[in-house]
């Protein structure tokens, strides 16, 4: 009987090696066909110059979609198709302006020195503006939620200036966007609650320039719509040292923000379709649609040419999936999230089995690892592939994670979930702000990004979940 | 006697879980202070701006040794010092110029159309020039020492263009280093050994743009010196389309490359000194030299004020160790390695006890793990150590590492040693090049560098080897 374990265990051991061996020779023969022949590099220079931003209802939205549509053709999809959905229509409408108004004198000197001090402001995304006309207020100050409460008396009429600062002692940079995204999302309301004019809100950024970095704004309906901008990190310490110094400044802000009607944007959706298991798919995808304010290139023009540089990987080696694996580029991520919801309620309606989303939309940066939204035992089952998918980059296999895009299949179909995670230190820099383009975006990390994600699909793919 | 060990057994586990959860707070606090109060960026703008490349035997690298001086003492070391070696001066000379004579008529044309190509050039270090003349040969391409060899009856007076290629494949990009760098070391005498006037090397870089790459060839005493130069990848691309459709192309190149008499440099030292164990040496380093041709902003600028703001931090929080912490910028790491030799040669003469060496010399980027030189024992030590580190970047932990400025320290006394390895993707786009400038550093991956290696040697200090 221990003999007849021992052979048993023996052959277990050798077919599993025998697996092992070969699913790390299919991963290398994709590492190669990425990293020698890959399209995405030019694929993200095609989509980010002669595209550029495409914000929700853009002309250019229509040409990305186009573009997708294309190259999932091109690439080898045995299907592709555009899937409808509404989007909003939210436009900045020109270019922002805003100004400081300020006492420029020594301090202890008798008379006002009144200096004016050009800022460089952008409307946040989804907020209303100034219109034709500008506004003027004097500016108060709040590092926190918290302050404004302390000074709620004091802001009716004013401009309520957001300065809560990005936490430089988190490892992971999207923990602090986690903090600081409240004061974008929430701020306007909060201070136009207390009756405040508008807000000016500090850039959600570690870096060492100053851009400023837009996002979706969410107002409450209970509250006046406050036009709300975002200024760079220079201009924010500036102002918050002005006013430290208890100077009055003022500051005037010119934007045309305001939304248009919904008007309709697509999915663009590549298949391959399975051999064994049609009926059980596998999504892989970013969003195509981007802020207007730069190229859309990490965020998320990079998450869109990994997720067809896979399907023109797996085509190109004459890999033939198992499973129905589809490839998406989600519209309107950005100011909405109407293509991720518009994908699972059809992936409801017809009664689709999900078996796993994998979402790429944190930069086109070097690879660390995947952020898992599984069951136990299925995180147990993924840990043992780590040793096939560490050699190319992803070491760091974590719980928690997934995408927005991919969200609303998580919670209506419960469909087990990842997050490409590449490393984090950069995405701020450039994330929603003007230099989010081509030349910040590098060829071998955008590649390597497709590499570990292809692996780990295979592996899904390959074994199930 | 069962309830004893189990009482032993917890004993012992509460007792190592409060020395992880002590350690872990320190090793916090270390990297608070790095990310929140860091210089190492200052320092490094510096370094860069002020004082530039620095070559051994420049102008520069004396400013660039009294910066480090100074910057140790200000820093905290209980001590701070100058260690004297004799460097090799070897001199660009002035601007490095290339040109090619080609046909540039269309294929099949009856006559010659000669059109001229100015080529960026840029001579190899320790490399003898053309001085004041120029030199114009036609170029012979070889892909490899094996192509040299099957056409060594044709290289004669002409130019041997080594178009030897980094290897897209391998994710290490220093292994693809490895291997390509060869051409530069021995490309030249090997050339010269079958008669050619000069040659030619294809960049080692995965960049996307022109820049030529220089770095320090070794000539065999038995050939002719003959000059050597690098290009950059888009003309190492244009000379071998150009040569593989047969077409005869003449290049001039003209460098006044040369060296100049040995002259006196330094390693700069700072220390602490240990409280219960100063004989135990523990040493942390970069080098401090550079090439002329960038700033020498990643290599190694990054590695000098990572070592020096491991020094700043351990005094800043107040950390005082109990082994001798030697803080160390080498001199002549580039084209002599004779700081790292001195070093060494030094500590030997002076039957110095050094425990561990820790070099930082593959550039600031964002960290990823450490390469271990050190005996079986003292790796699984290390190994209990990676929880305590990981969480700040440092995941990777290897066998086989160290730097080159510490290599002679190993040799010479045994010392373990290793070596920080950040991510490798973007490095070789700087190496050698003159975009090795302060802009392609950022300051978050330099500081957690810092942090990452401030805990390793934290770790040694504490527990020993």
């Amino acid at each position: 009987m221990k003999k007849f374990v021992l052979i048993v265990i023996t052959f277990l051991l050798s077919v599993s090696s025998f697996a092992q061996s070969e699913d790390s020779i299919l991963i290398k023969k994709i590492s190669d066909e990425i990293l020698v022949n890959g399209k995405s590099y030019e694929n993200l220079r095609y989509l980010t110059k002669q595209i550029g931003g495409r914000l929700a209802g853009s002309p250019q939205m229509v040409k990305a979609e186009q573009w997708g549509l294309m190259l999932m053709k091109e690439s080898g999809g045995d299907k592709a198709w555009l899937q409808e959905c509404m989007v909003p229509h939210w436009v900045r409408g020109g270019k922002d302006m805003g100004e400081a108004l300020y006492n420029g004198a020594l301090k202890g000197a008798r008379n006002l020195l009144l200096l004016k001090k050009s800022l460089d402001i952008l409307a946040l995304g989804n907020s209303e503006g100034t219109r034709k006309k500008s506004l003027t207020a004097d500016v108060v100050l709040v590092n926190s939620f918290d302050e404004l409460e302390k000074k709620k008396d004091s802001v009716k009429g004013k401009i309520v200036f957001y300065n809560y600062k990005f936490n430089p002692t988190y490892i992971q940079t999207f923990r602090s966007y986690g903090e600081a995204s409240q004061y974008r999302g929430a701020g306007p309301s909060r201070a136009a609650k207390y009756g405040a004019a508008a807000v000016i809100i500090r850039s959600m950024s570690h870096s060492v320039d100053n851009n400023p970095h837009t996002g979706a704004t969410r107002y409450d309906a209970a509250y006046t719509k406050i036009p709300a901008v975002a200024v760079g990190l220079k201009d924010a310490d500036w102002l918050s040292q002005q006013l430290q110094n208890d100077k009055i400044i003022s500051v005037t802000i010119k934007t045309n923000a305001h939304f248009l009607p919904d008007t309709i944007g697509h999915n663009v959706i590549g298949e391959l379709t399975g051999s064994e298991f049609p009926d059980e798919i596998i999504t892989i995808g970013g969003h195509l649609d981007s802020w207007d304010s730069g190229e859309g290139a990490h965020d998320d023009g990079a998450g869109c040419v990994q997720t067809i540089e896979i399907l023109r990987a797996f085509k190109a080696i004459g890999y033939k999936p198992k499973r129905t694996i589809r490839f998406v580029l989600f519209a309107n991520e950005e100011n909405g999230l109407r293509g991720g919801t518009k994908y699972a309620e059809e992936a409801k309606t017809k009664n689709e089995k999900h078996i796993f989303a994998l979402e790429s939309d944190e930069g086109g940066f070097t690879p660390r690892g995947f952020g898992f939204t599984v069951k136990e035992e299925q995180f147990q089952k993924i840990l043992q592939w780590k040793p096939l998918i560490a050699p190319y980059g992803c070491s760091e296999f974590s719980k928690g994670g997934g995408g927005a895009d991919i969200g609303p299949l998580g919670r209506t179909l419960g469909t087990a979930m990842a997050g490409f995670t590449p490393d984090s230190q950069r995405y701020f820099d450039f994330h929603h702000a003007r230099n989010d383009v081509f030349e910040n975006v590098h060829k071998r990390e955008l590649e390597l990004g497709a590499v570990n994600m292809a692996a780990l699909v295979y592996l899904v793919d390959k074994y199930g979940l």
